[in-house]
């Protein structure tokens, strides 16, 4: 492997000069610079990026944390921070920490001590005091951590509204919600969207609340009981879309047409939703554009020591699908 | 920040005792040691990973490249190599190709200069000779690359002649074929197993083999077709599940029920394949199985220069769900 100093040596240059070449920092004149290009290009010189996080103290690097990648939301926020950080010519890591206090706290410490510069979690379990130790910029996903640390959020109670909105708008007149599990805030935050909306109807029932886990068995068990016990549903909003896939396949196990004689509406907007059958109504969140802000916002947190907290919350929309369009599929 | 020399000083040893501590090489009395450990812990001191990295030329960190990690096929392998990597205190690099030969070298040459040691590709693009240049070891998924790069792979081929002869045992006599793209090998390969199977029957029709693209969307389109032209088909074999999921959302559009009127298997095992209506029966590959035997001959190869190349095929199996079984849903 080619060394600076050969580089140097060939250009007919100091070991500074060329440093100052690859770093683009420092004047260099330009006859000088094309002949330590074109050194660095005969030897096939790869200026080593560790020795340079060494002096920096940077790696270049960042990573994120989700419960699981294989849960059908991450996949894409994931993407879209990868694309972020390609552009920035970052590595972007990541790490499977099934929501587990001491994975995390494993991963963080190995990826300090690895130089990374940032990190972008999702988790509903890390806490203000976990991340106190990190010395690096950190970006929350899903859920504000603290008023210290910067987020990406959507509006998960007021576009849970939205969505019984519209199925009221459509004809539905009873309307149950299949609700995720309660210690994960947005799941809390849909559940209370609903409320918002139906508590005080007359036909309103408690009954009509039952818990899917944000799980495709469990939901579509608990929908067929709900359906069996309670005939005159005829809207259901799922917490989330995998969720809304259990209802529809409960929907057909019942025989329940939909949208005929249940209209079914998700909430997530991830891809699966629009290749079930029917398709399957949402209110989406805009994923990619969560996680592209996400990387965004840590770039120039990285770049810049003045830059501050950042908490932004972007707004969900109504994806009309077969699962509510009458004549549908 | 503490450094080495504070921990020597606190402990009362050299640096050099410290280091071996460490880095468990070399004899230290367990009083000296558990007098560094005390001072490591107080100091919260973390040896620099980047320093280490620099001379041994190795940063504990290895990449994986996917075309597209939103391609449902991908989180579960991912999911699986980054539990593996895990395991062995490695850092997992995620790198979303598009299957594009410039991002691809972009992305080996930034890792090479990072010190990745070593890569897990999945990539229908990349050939022997653009590899050629790579010091580290390699482990092809889902295609041979070349004899000399490591390979994990399913048995395509004869998985498909398995499905295709399922479909016959159930009952169907005209079964048509969704194919995925001529120029993938896999799509290639499962194309020739449905052929070996049909190409002989009387029945046989090569209009039954028509084009979908590995996409829904496509995939639907072309079922509809099909299915309107050809209204003998009563089996359906799709290359893909995400083809298959198409197939299911066509067959609801021209009023054939599944499986009554029509039987689907799709070829791959995807998660999502168990939250369609109806669930749909697959030829399986074991894919978290693929992803840590891929990770596991990497780390191999990495810890010793003599282990040789690897080619393993891994075995598809049949899993049976609503899609193909009466009275299902």
């Amino acid at each position: 492997m080619a060394t600076i100093r050969d580089v140097a040596e060939l250009a007919k240059v100091s070991t500074a000069t060329v440093s100052r070449v690859i770093n683009s920092n420092g004047y260099v004149n330009d006859g000088t610079k094309k002949r330590v290009k074109e050194a660095i290009e005969q030897l096939n010189y790869l200026p080593n990026d560790v020795a340079r996080s060494l002096f920096k103290g940077q790696s270049k690097m960042i990573a994120l944390f989700v419960p699981d990648i294989t849960n059908p939301f991450f996949p894409e926020l994931a993407r879209a921070i990868e694309d972020v950080t390609n552009r920035h010519d970052y590595t972007f890591v990541l790490c499977n920490t099934d929501n587990d206090i001491d994975k995390q706290m494993d991963y963080l410490n190995a990826l300090q001590q690895k130089s990374a510069d940032g990190f972008i979690i999702v988790s509903s379990s890390l806490r203000e005091e976990d991340l106190q130790h990190i010395q690096v910029p950190i970006v929350a996903l899903d859920r504000i951590i603290s008023p210290d640390i910067s987020s990406v959020t959507v509006n998960n109670r007021s576009g849970s509204v939205q969505a019984v909105q519209y199925l009221k708008s459509i004809g539905c007149t009873r309307i149950a919600h299949i609700a995720g599990p309660e210690h994960v805030d947005n799941a809390a935050l849909r559940l209370r969207g609903y409320l918002d909306e139906v508590k005080h109807e007359d036909w309103f029932n408690s009954d009509y609340v039952v818990s899917g886990a944000y799980n495709f068995d469990v939901a579509r068990e608990a929908a067929i009981k709900l359906l069996t016990n309670y005939p005159e549903i005829n809207g259901i909003f799922a917490g989330n879309d995998l969720m809304g896939a259990g209802v529809l396949n409960a929907a057909a196990s019942v025989g329940k047409k939909v949208p005929d004689d249940l209209a079914v509406a998700g909430f997530d907007g991830i891809a699966i939703g629009g290749t079930l059958t029917p398709t399957l109504t949402t209110m989406a969140q805009p994923i990619y554009d969560i996680g592209a802000k996400a990387a965004e916002i840590l770039m120039t947190q990285i770049q810049s020591a003045e830059y501050g907290v950042a908490a932004e919350e972007l707004t969900v929309r109504l994806i009309e699908r077969q699962s509510t369009l009458k004549g549908g599929v």
